[in-house]
């Protein structure tokens, strides 16, 4: 693959958006499209846009613009689309059913196979057919099936052990959404999605246009 | 105050896992702290946090490391937690319902004033004593009502008339959790949270480990 090495964070936080449209745009029959009109649809500089499609590749043409089937499949397979990636969702609160009723993540290759809870009023229940278990079982079943990310909804009072559970039996994706850093062995990833950290850079930016106003104490370029 | 100007993007978004750390020492009574014990809790390198505390005046001394309280007041107030924001919350679907009972939030300076919802199952139940009331009423509660944040809990095809209401309406910030983007006038500012790239990004950094192991395309320093 002819891509370039050491892809940014910064760089890869923006893939799974070009993603999207890419994908919005295959849908609707459109093969090509140039920097400056993706630019005028995602919202980033057609700059900043093709610097970004040059990390690993060459995929525009001077004058003919993007192949977008060639730079879907290739954000793909960067963002590891290739394959099916199992799942299994630990807490069936609401944060976790919101999570597992957003059908979208199964269209792209992201299967809940599995849901615990430890609420006796849960177990036994159905989300989108897939019925609740006790949480009880989640170490046999992980060992029984091979699991390729958790997805950890408890509290954050649980959410260690529960991923202590997860990594013991070779789960290595978490994906935490318990307001604490979780401890995991050096192979794991872990995403974390921490709502109070989301709202308190909406309040801090807020906060910066109201006081400074035109001259913002905040470089939001990076 | 003695900061500096022009604060990154990159050490915004990690104030608030300082603030939510130093919230935790000064509850359990620690009044200083050295930038090697911080790094130890929090995770970054000592380096890096003194490169971000230094951003915005100077705190720490020499020798006797940093104290919390100060640093605490002074990171609240860079995140704007100086005063109470009124909140609005539009669908009370599983992840609104999840938004309204964290109670954090509350603590922290964020209260929920209103919910609203379209669907007639749900109007006129409660979510922790805040009544839902129909969204058709949105616009005059805003009217009645001066609110700084509407948290957009709707489906993507819903998002933009919401939020061109609430923006119509003075709401200044808008925290978004459809899987759109929303277009909003200059003054607003919107944060989302956008589950599928969050997830992406997980099965991105799995991937790249899976497939690279010791030689990792991911810049992850950055």
């Amino acid at each position: 693959m002819d891509r370039k090495k050491n892809i940014s964070m910064a760089v890869i936080k923006r893939l799974p958006k070009y993603y999207r449209y890419l994908r919005e745009l295959l849908k609707s029959g459109v093969a090509r499209i140039s920097s400056k009109e993706l630019s005028e649809q995602i919202g980033f500089t057609a700059s900043q846009i093709r610097q970004d499609l040059n990390c690993f590749g060459d995929f525009g043409q001077q004058g003919y613009g993007y192949n977008i089937k060639d730079l879907y499949e290739q954000i793909g397979n960067i963002l590891g689309l290739t394959e099916e990636y199992k799942m299994v969702l630990i807490g069936s609160g609401n944060i976790g059913q919101a999570v597992a009723n957003y059908l979208y993540f199964e269209k792209i290759g992201f299967r809940i196979c599995g849901i615990f809870d430890r609420n006796p009023k849960l177990i036994g229940l159905r989300i989108r057919d897939i019925e609740i278990q006790d949480i009880d079982f989640l170490s046999e079943y992980l060992k029984d099936n091979s699991i390729d990310i958790g997805i950890i909804c408890v509290t954050k009072e649980s959410a260690q052990s529960i991923c202590d559970v997860l990594t013991a039996n070779d789960v290595r994706g978490i994906w935490n959404f318990a307001p604490v850093d979780l401890e995991v062995p050096a192979d794991v990833i872990v995403e974390n999605v921490h709502l109070s950290e989301s709202l308190l850079t909406l309040s801090c930016l807020l906060n910066d246009s109201t006081n400074y106003k035109n001259k913002s104490i905040i470089d939001k370029e990076e």
